[in-house]
């Protein structure tokens, strides 16, 4: 396994200034955020460490070139939008830039790109899925035949009143992606999977590591911790956020050596990025830094 | 405390009928169901075992007369709708209604009425309060004027799609109680407080005995097993009904000890009253009697 | 479900005697006992509370009248012997009298015989098989065609040296079940299944209920206590009986409550009976009256 | 073993009235309390159900008359003041009382008086042992000259600042009695064992049944709730009543499971009586009643 | 936060040496011990690593010159005594150096005081208030007006029969930290947190950092592990040190990842100092040595 | 204590590799394989880095100088065969190459050989008793005359059907132990306690080094974790690799901290060398260099 870690975090930096943090922490390879240039829409999001958009043969190797330079890997391209979303233009939008992460990929000799499936919040699970069979077949086509893994992330997006109810992502649950992989059985797709997510909706997240083992195309390794006391208040039914707090590796109630462990096991070697959104290492650019430099000290005990 | 159980389990039997099985199972009281005549529109609803529709002093003499020659008590009315349903003509029904029952109520010289709060279940709970401050302040006046305490079950109404997402029942958490009777100090309300509801959303189910004493107006002993296997499958933001099962008193994960426990320390002296919905013993009417001797017989060692 | 015990507690009284203790106690139902007249071999053996031996329409008609007088049923006929002793004339025996016990169990309008599989504790599950598969199917295939459904109960037959390694029975595990259920498919056997033999053996006890639910042909309710601190002496390749004591239900580590939460989901409608081989209550029949007694007790809150 | 209760519960009933009170509710047995006619110095002492002072043979024999008339058994008598009080004299009149009470127990053929060793509270455990050297022996040796077993209540009398620091009864630990034991080997001393206390003591509540198997004179059934909200607001070393409540067995923290368990393992065959001090049922003669029948209720599952 | 360590287990250092140890184990900072030169009174007191007597504006420059040039920080100066010491001679002699130690603090323009409210230990806490009252207050002015905030360690300070039975310091818990604020409500006290005193006295560690935000002065980090088999033997009346060993950080049971969690989410970003009192690493000054550097590898995955 | 590594991991590098590993790593120390040269008879047997078959002076000082020029200490010398083997000859093979290492160690300069006790598999511990009395007093012996110790390992060499059902180790629990040492009293012999080998067999890992402090010779760190889900279907009666999976340090059941936090109680001051034999490291190599480097930073925040 390599230990790395998600761009976002450093979206004031430019490529370079990332890849030396990489280096500087010991790092072993980042995730590069892909965000067409423009306006965020969210925290972590719109950040654009490699632009897709034009990237020709000259770009690709460029950005190989940089990070080989400082013995950086890159563990994939990231691109979070929510390619099911209600407005089909806006939708569409997204599902073609996911093309031009998985074009860029090729061209720079990648095989990974982690992403969401999306979702149309306001409908159930049920009601989104014939825009599922809709929208992933060719795309998950096209990752096929540019060699591409596509790896969704199993994050609910769902925290606040802004995407109650159901969140703008499907992939949140071993049920629901039996039920993708059943539908669109190519190899070519799998999970990024991140065992805080279940964390908070009370699901096993080790077990996932052995069921789901040959569908694990990259790792996200981000911790959360239950507040009790809030979800004593509010129960399940309220917004995540209210009783949930994400946190740095070792700071939240995940299993890190039962993750590790399950890991080594089922002969995963890919990499496995750290991703910081916990607020109270958010304040500057050196505390983020250092968040990254105290998340790799913790997790190198493990790997 | 006085061990009853709630009459909507006993659907097929007449008043009468249910009394007989309240007094031969060694119970001391029951809670009557007082839905309008009519057919039902969900699973234990629609049970009628006082028409409240122009009841008269003498039907309500009646009654209580019946129930008196057996030795059971009536712990309370109870008629569970939607009085905040989206359709207003059908809420205003319902409201009106829940007025007849408590002047029904008043009629027979009982002091407690047990119903939701209602809520439309597409929207927020944030977007309901505007209905709540509408419908609820009136009525809880007119319980008030007439000597009637009106005890919100905790129940979420939530249990498969078709409730999806918020359920019909806003008052499911303590954070909600506070808000609602900031918003209605009224003592004329309070809790038909179920410990089971809090057992799937995750919160503590006796911490809310001690900080809501003086607003438990009636209590339902309904026990739920959480089955953390099909959790593990589906997580918190699937239907609760695909992850936890209804069980009798003491087949679940209700603390039971724990629950008498802090209820004779706040110095409760009010019903108990069983409410079976536990599929395995609904087979049959035979089934649904033997479920509420055996719920009797498991509730008696801790009361 | 029904209440009741095996007969071997009251191996002093004949069968009357049983018959009356079961209704004194307010049991439902007795297994009873079928060893041929003779010394027993060990503790809890040896007793026959039916002599199937030259049974006849009269014989089996006298048992079910004096049964039927005292309102018992009888859930099954048992006989616990070790059907693959290593001295084939042995087994032999054993063999032709499980045949009896079945055609008894048919003459008397029975539909359920327990025993156990057997083994050659010298040798290991897979050196035991090829015995299995020479034994076993005859023996089910004569239950078959007399309507009679065998039950095998789940103990390893193993406590002290003297049936070390392997203990006398094989089918100690879901493992083993599943395996000894794809060799001979009939539904015309299954288990009688004991929880207490799990725990010991530090297997779920629970879950079996799910995943063999239509493999229950007959439920033994024996609870056993792990004696951590003797376990921390010898270790789990010590004797079993160095480490654990069977107890009476309820003075044990067997969930009760979520014993029969799952049997009365999965749809179990047969007898639960309890077995005695709590050594405290051993000392008189007085005392062994008295644990079948409490054993009902204590059952009957969950049942 | 023989479920009983202490008779300090039913301070305002004569005699007859607990020993029908006992009869009623199914007990077997009763504690009765011997104070000394006069004012009762605390909750739950002072109360005189036998007045040892001037009992001759017939006041003796009246006694167990009554007691054999009901079928009910009398577990022993109980005294429980402080034989080390600071003030010498004081003290005397204790000691000399609880000579009275053992020889009324010879007299009435009683082989059980129940009581506690004392303390010095002002003093640690080391200061108070030169006078418990000095009062103990005697005492000892005049109950083994009467054929009587003193069973000490290991209550450390220490429950709010009336009693700080150390509580009026020295016997609260296995450390403890070790100590006593083997300064005092006679076998006419022992435990009152009453589990309750070991649980806010925080040590294990079971063992001592175990480790002090031969010493078990007289067992009390007591409970208690560890109240950790207030534990973690002001600490062990907060007053025990600001961290702990007692309540009825099977309402508390006590594993009365494990606890029956241990003891029928053990053999005690004694008396276990009931300690009702739960205040949440002391508001009424019939409250106090009605806890001793919920008690048995509760109790008669495991004996 | 920054990563230091109380300069007193490194009693035989001069303050050179102590900076030299910091640097050299990659410590950020260190509390430095401030005792009268003497003999000391009790293990890890009687430290002086600053002498404040006399002290002038050239020493405390010196003072800051030695562990600037070393990149080390000074966190705050601590002084540990009995300022409630039942000799009110003795505790006057105390007061009046913590006042020495402010003054030098503020020389030195630091902002931290550590020190202990003190005890007379054969009173309550409520008997100790009156001197409390008396004492505290023009102290805590003493400090506003030097601008030095005083942090208040939560340690009992009570270990064997010496202390025994109140400790030497009041500020043992929530209860009193709540009455210790409200009496004094000035922003110029708080706490020096240290979670090990919770563990012993069974008191929640982590709550403390939420309710005490903005009361944390200064952290210590030290460890302990409750030996629950002696504490089985003495309970929780016995001396502390009968059941509960110092350890260093990460070989008790304080959770550590809880703890830097909490104090990153309310933004605690001051000093936490390891406090080393594991008399496993005593034995010579190279093991000492060894416990900082140990202790800062454990500590450092966190922080 | 000093760290280390057991050479047999690293069996395809000769002596110098195996230091410069463990000198590149950071480790303290090495225990090294003696096994005679030849085919390896199982997994991590038949390693020679030390070939004590004709070592003379010369050579034994040429091991000692080739570990202390890369400042690596050896902590023990290393030979794990089977000398209670059922065929006798070749137990005497293994019992005479078990004497020539302790002559090696004595020759380097050592105080310990590391090896297994030894048993017929076939046979209960009882029945290997006569063969343990006959072989190991001269062993001992022999060992004390050269003023070595020796390490017996508490494996039960018990994985597979292969060693079914009494494994070829019988020091396998505190019970034998006892048993051991009261048949051999000397000091010259004692354990090298591996915690893993009591995860699996249920036991408590921690309590040994208390209850056998004084026999601790040297210490293994190797992990395993229980595989519930599998435990579940095979039971402890199955085979121990069916259900259990060896694990680098950190990445088990093993509770570290309280295994460092006793081992520096007692006074343990001697090794802890890693044992690797977790599969999923040893796919090269590079990787076993790897697993080497990960357990030293796990270890190291403990010791």
């Amino acid at each position: 396994m390599q230990l790395g870690f998600v761009s976002a975090i450093l979206a004031d930096l430019p490529l370079e200034g990332v890849l030396d943090v990489a280096a500087d922490a010991g790092f072993q390879c980042v995730e590069l955020m892909c965000w067409p240039r423009g306006k965020a829409e969210r925290r972590y999001a719109g950040v654009t460490h490699v632009d897709v958009v034009g990237l020709d043969q000259g770009g690709a190797r460029r950005v190989m070139e940089l990070a080989a330079a400082r013995g950086i890997a890159i563990s994939g391209l990231g691109y979070y939008p929510n390619p099911l979303a209600p407005d089909r233009a806006e939708a569409e939008v997204y599902v073609e830039h996911i093309r031009q992460v998985i074009a860029a990929a090729r061209m720079m000799g990648l095989g990974v790109v982690n992403t969401f499936v999306g979702r149309d919040w306001t409908k159930s699970i049920d009601d989104n899925w014939p825009r599922f069979r809709e929208t992933w077949p060719p795309l998950i086509a096209f990752a096929e035949a540019h060699g591409v893994r596509v790896g969704i992330e199993n994050c609910p997006m769902l925290f606040t009143g802004d995407e109650w109810p159901g969140g703008k992502n499907l992939a949140i649950s071993p049920a629901v992606w039996r039920r993708m992989f059943a539908e669109i059985p190519s190899p070519s797709w799998g999970l990024n999977y991140d065992p805080s997510h279940m964390i908070w909706q009370q699901m096993d997240h080790l077990a996932p590591i052995r069921d789901f083992a040959d569908r694990l195309v990259h790792v996200h390794a981000k911790d959360v911790r239950l507040d009790r006391d809030r979800l004593d208040q509010v129960g399940i039914l309220g917004h995540p956020n209210d009783y949930h707090t994400p946190k740095l590796p070792g700071l939240g109630d995940v299993d890190w050596a039962g993750f590790f462990s399950l890991l080594s096991d089922v002969g995963y070697d890919g990499p496995v990025c750290v991703e910081v959104e916990d607020r109270a290492y958010e304040g500057s650019l050196a505390a983020r830094k250092r968040s990254l430099a105290q998340s790799a000290r913790y997790l190198r005990q493990y790997m």
